[in-house]
C-alpha cells in the first residue's frame, strides 16, 4: 500500500483557527458513524467529504466557529460529533460597512525576492505580454458573424505565415447596440471594452471592427492618439468585400506582431489574476492558502495581484479594510461594496444568492464560509490599490479588483484590468479558459486532480492529506506561472484549445 | 436613361398621413437647397436622404405632426421648406398608460387567404418544424468551451453521415451561474433556456450539456414527462471522455434526426418574428409597412405573428390597445409597458435611450418617430395575444411578444417564444443572422439593396421610388418566408452561415 492509499485510510478532520468549534471531513466519500479520529472524536453519524463535524457541543444560537470567525449560530442543539449540515447553520448579518476599521493592521513588506524572470513580449508602451495575438475587438455584437467568418478564414489561410503570432481572437461580446448607453452605470461595460482594446497581448495593435449606426461608435475604444485601424461593415460593398477588408486589415497587424520576440521581462512586469469557481469547504483549506501563498511570492518579486469577487470578499470585508494600505484605498474598498449592495437591492437580493448547490453540496454551508475561503486568495500583503469593475491596473503589489463572482464575468473584467496570467482554484471542477490569457486550474482535491487528469494543472488537495504544504503548492503555482508566461509550458486550456466567451458586467438597462 | 435612374433624378419626399406638416426626402445624397418639387415646395436648405422637411410654417412649440401623430414640438419657428433637423424637435412625454383605451377599434378580420403551403417538418407533439436541427441546449457558460470543441468534431466526423439533418447548434450563453438565481425577474432567461431547449426545429429530442456544481441544474430546462439527455462534465473522467460522451449521445439523436422529412404543412402551423434593427426614417414607410403587409397575409392564412420591442412600440401604444381583442389582452399589454418603464427607472433612464447615432442620421428624430415606423411592422389585425420576455406563444393570430428592441436579445426571445422564420427589416443595414431559424432581411432603401446585394434578401426601398407597392413587396415576403420555411430558398446569412450569439433578457443581477 502506497503512502497515498494508506493516508486515505486514516480518519482526517481539518481544523484551520485554534478557536474553532468545527472541523471538515478529508476523507473521500466522507466517514461513517462510529468513525474515530487520532483525537478520540467520535462521529455521531456519516459526514460527507468537505463537510462540517462538531468539536464540541454547541449551544441554540451558539457561534460556529470556522477561520477563527463566526460563519453562523447553531439552528438548535448540536452534539459534539455531529455533521453540521447547512440547514443547522443560521447565517450572520454582514459586516456593517460603516463600521470597518481602516488600515490598522497593514501588513509589513515581506522581504524581496529576487532571481526570478519571465521570457515575455516588450511592448513599445513599456508593458510586457505572455502572449503574441492579434485581438480584434468589435463595437457591436451585429458585426459578429461576419467577424467569426473572417477570422476562420484569418486562421486558415494568413495565420500560418506569421508564425510567431500565436492565435487570433474576436472579441465577441453581446454590448454595444440597444444598450442604454448614457445611463450611469454604462461606464461599466464600455470601461471594459476600451481595455480589453489595448490588452497588452495584442502588442500595442489596436483594430476595430464595426457596424456604423451603433451606440458605441468603434472611436471610443481607442485611446486619445493612438494608431489603429477600424473596419466599418456599412461602408463595405457586400459581405465578400467585408471579410477581405478584414482579412487584409489584419494582415498588416499580423506583419508587425510577427516581428516579435520573447525577451527576458522582470517579474515586476506581471500581472496576475486570482479567481475561483465552482467552490468546496477544501477550497479555503488548500488550493485558496496556496494561491494566497503564490501571490504573496509574486508581491515580494514586484509583480501585481489583482483578487476579486465582490459578493465572495463582502462577509470577510473586516478582516481587509484593516490591511489597506492607506485611507482611501480603504475608502474605495467599502465603497465597491456599499455600490454592489445597493445593485443587489435592486434587484431583491442580497449577498446570499450568491452560494451555488454545488457549494453546498461541496460542504459550504453559506457565503460567509464561502468568502472566508475565498479570501485566501488574497495571501497576506498589504492592499495597495482598488479597481472599479474593468479599471486598468496601475500600482505595483496587491490589488482588489471589484467584479461579480461570476466566473465569466470575472474573468472578463481581470482581462480589462490587464492580467496576464489567471490562477483559478476550483474544487466542484470547472473547464474554464480564456483566450486573451492562459489560465492556470488549481484543483483543491486529490479525487479532482485525478479524475479530471487531463483539466487540472496544480493538484493543491495533497495539501488536505498531509503529502504537500501549502507553502510547497504555492511554490509550485509561482514556477507555474513563470513557464506559462515565457510560453515555455501551456496550461491544458491552452492545449485543448478551451476559452468562455467574453461575458460584459452590464449593470445598466438594456433598451 | 431606365426608369429607376430616371426616378432617381426628380425630387420627390414622402407624407405619409394627409394632416402630416413634414415629409422626408427620398432621393440617394439628399436634395440641395433651391430644390423645387411637382406640387411647388421649394427646400431653403440641403435636406439629407430620409430627414424631414417642413411642409408648412411651424410655430415655436408647434405640433410636428407625422404618421398622423405628434412627434415632437417645435424648438422654435421653423420656415416651410427648412430641414427639420432632431436639435428642433422637442419630444412629446410618452401616452399615460393610465388613460388608454383598450379594445374600442378591434380590426375585423381579415378574409381567410387559402391554397397556401409549405413543406415542414411535423413533430410528434403537433408542432412542425422549418428546419432539422440537432439542438445542443446549455445550463451553464461553464460548459461552452468543451461543448464548442464536441460540436466540432460531431460536425467534422458524424453529421455527414446524416444527410438529413441540416445543423449542429450548440446554445451557449451567459446565464446558469453566478446569478441572483431566485431573484424575482430571473424568470425571465430562465424561461427562456427553457422555450429554447424545446425549440420545433430541434425535432422533439432535448440534450442538455451541463456542469454539475451550476444553480441552473439541467434538469430544470427540461420539461416534466419528457424524454432528454443530460451530459454533466464533472460526472466524466476528464476532457477526452466528455467529448467521447457528448458525441455519443448526440449521434443517437442524429439517427432519430435523420428520419424526418419534410411533408405538406398548413400555413396556421407556422410561427413568424417580425423585427427591425438599424432603422431609418425609410423604415416606416417603405420595409415595416410591407412586413406589415405580409404579417396581415399570414394572419389570413391562419398563421401566428410575433411583433416585439417594448421601447419602440412604448410611443404608439395608444394605437395598439385600441386593437386589442379584449380587456384582458389590452390589460398584459399595457403591463409589460409598466414593466420596462420600471425596468428603465431602476437604471436611471427612459425610453428616449432607444434611438441610435444611425438612426438619427437615418433621419429619425427621437424614439417617437422611430416607434411609429416601428409599430408597422404589426399590420393592421386584431392584438390577440400578450407574451412576456421568452413565454411560447399559444395563440393563432397577430399577438405582441415583450421584448428588448436589442436586435440580439429580441431575435433570442423570439426564438423561445418559438418563432421559425423571422423577418428582419434594415435601413442602416446589419448582417444579422440567426442560427436556430432563418432570418429574412428587407431593406428600407433601394442604395443599400444595391450595396449589400449579397446580404438583403428583398428590397422594399422601390415602395419610396414608385417602383413597387406595399402590397406587392408585402406578397413577396409571404412567398418568400414560404420558400424559405420549406426549404427551397436560403436567405443570405444562411447562405454564408452568418449568426448572432444567443444574448439572453436577464433583468435580475449577476453575483
Amino acid at each position: 500500500m502506497s503512502l497515498i492509499e494508506d493516508l486515505k485510510e486514516v480518519p482526517l478532520y481539518i481544523k484551520i483557527n485554534p478557536i474553532d468549534n468545527v472541523a471538515i471531513v478529508v476523507n473521500s466519500g466522507g466517514l461513517p458513524e462510529g468513525t474515530v479520529f487520532a483525537c478520540g472524536l467520535e462521529l455521531k453519524e456519516h459526514v460527507p467529504q468537505g463537510h462540517k463535524v462538531a468539536l464540541t457541543d454547541l449551544e441554540q444560537d451558539g457561534e460556529i466557529l470556522r477561520y477563527g470567525e463566526v460563519i453562523g449560530y447553531a439552528a438548535h442543539t448540536i452534539t459534539k460529533g455531529s455533521w453540521i449540515d447547512e440547514s443547522l447553520v443560521r447565517m450572520p448579518t454582514p459586516p456593517d460597512l460603516d463600521e470597518l476599521s481602516i488600515g490598522n493592521k497593514v501588513p509589513k513588506p515581506l522581504p524581496p525576492l529576487e532571481g526570478y524572470t519571465f521570457e515575455g513580449f516588450r511592448n513599445t508602451d513599456g508593458s510586457a505580454a505572455t502572449k503574441n495575438i492579434l485581438g480584434i475587438s468589435t463595437s457591436v455584437q451585429c458585426v459578429a458573424g461576419v467577424l467569426d467568418y473572417a477570422v476562420k478564414r484569418i486562421k486558415e489561410e494568413i495565420l500560418p505565415q506569421y508564425p510567431n503570432v500565436e492565435d487570433v481572437v474576436a472579441l465577441n461580446h453581446n454590448y454595444g447596440c440597444g444598450v442604454a448607453i448614457d445611463a450611469p452605470e454604462a461606464i461599466v461595460p464600455i470601461r471594459t471594452l476600451q481595455n480589453l482594446a489595448t490588452h497588452p497581448n495584442f502588442g500595442g495593435e489596436i483594430m476595430v471592427v464595426g457596424l456604423g449606426c451603433e451606440k458605441l461608435a468603434p472611436e471610443k475604444l481607442i485611446p486619445d492618439g493612438d494608431a489603429a485601424t477600424i473596419v466599418v461593415l456599412q461602408e463595405q460593398r457586400g459581405f465578400h468585400q467585408m471579410v477581405e477588408k478584414i482579412m487584409k486589415e489584419a494582415e498588416e497587424q499580423l506583419k508587425r506582431l510577427n516581428s516579435r520576440k520573447r525577451v527576458t521581462c522582470p517579474i515586476s512586469d506581471l500581472i496576475v489574476g486570482m479567481q475561483c469557481g465552482g467552490s468546496d469547504a477544501f477550497s479555503g483549506v488548500t488550493a485558496n492558502p496556496a494561491v494566497g501563498y503564490a501571490a504573496d511570492l509574486l508581491v515580494r518579486a514586484g509583480a501585481t495581484v489583482l483578487f476579486s469577487e465582490v459578493t465572495e470578499v463582502r462577509d470577510g470585508i473586516h478582516l481587509l479594510t484593516p490591511r489597506a494600505v492607506n485611507e482611501e484605498v480603504g475608502r474605495k474598498l467599502i465603497q465597491e461594496m456599499k455600490w454592489y449592495d445597493h445593485y443587489l437591492d435592486l434587484g431583491e437580493v442580497d449577498r446570499s444568492a450568491n452560494t451555488t448547490p454545488g457549494n453546498k453540496r461541496g460542504g459550504l454551508a453559506n457565503i460567509v464560509e464561502k468568502a472566508l475561503g475565498s479570501i485566501a486568495k488574497s495571501g497576506s500583503s498589504a492592499i495597495v490599490g482598488v479597481l472599479s469593475p474593468g479599471e486598468k491596473a496601475k500600482e505595483k503589489g496587491l490589488i482588489y479588483a471589484a467584479t461579480p463572482a461570476s466566473d465569466f464575468v470575472c474573468g472578463t473584467l481581470q482581462l480589462a484590468s490587464g492580467i496576464h496570467v489567471q490562477v483559478f482554484t476550483t474544487g466542484r471542477g470547472t473547464p474554464y479558459g480564456l483566450a486573451m490569457a492562459p489560465v492556470i486550474k488549481v484543483g483543491t482535491r486529490n479525487a479532482l486532480a485525478e479524475q479530471w487528469h487531463d483539466l487540472i494543472d496544480v493538484n493543491a488537495g495533497q495539501i488536505a492529506t498531509g503529502e504537500a504544504t501549502i507553502e510547497e503548492v504555492g511554490w509550485e503555482i509561482f514556477r507555474m506561472i513563470i513557464e506559462v508566461a515565457s510560453g515555455r509550458k501551456k496550461t491544458w486550456a491552452e492545449h485543448w484549445g478551451l476559452h468562455n466567451a467574453l461575458c460584459l458586467f452590464n449593470p445598466a438597462p438594456v433598451t
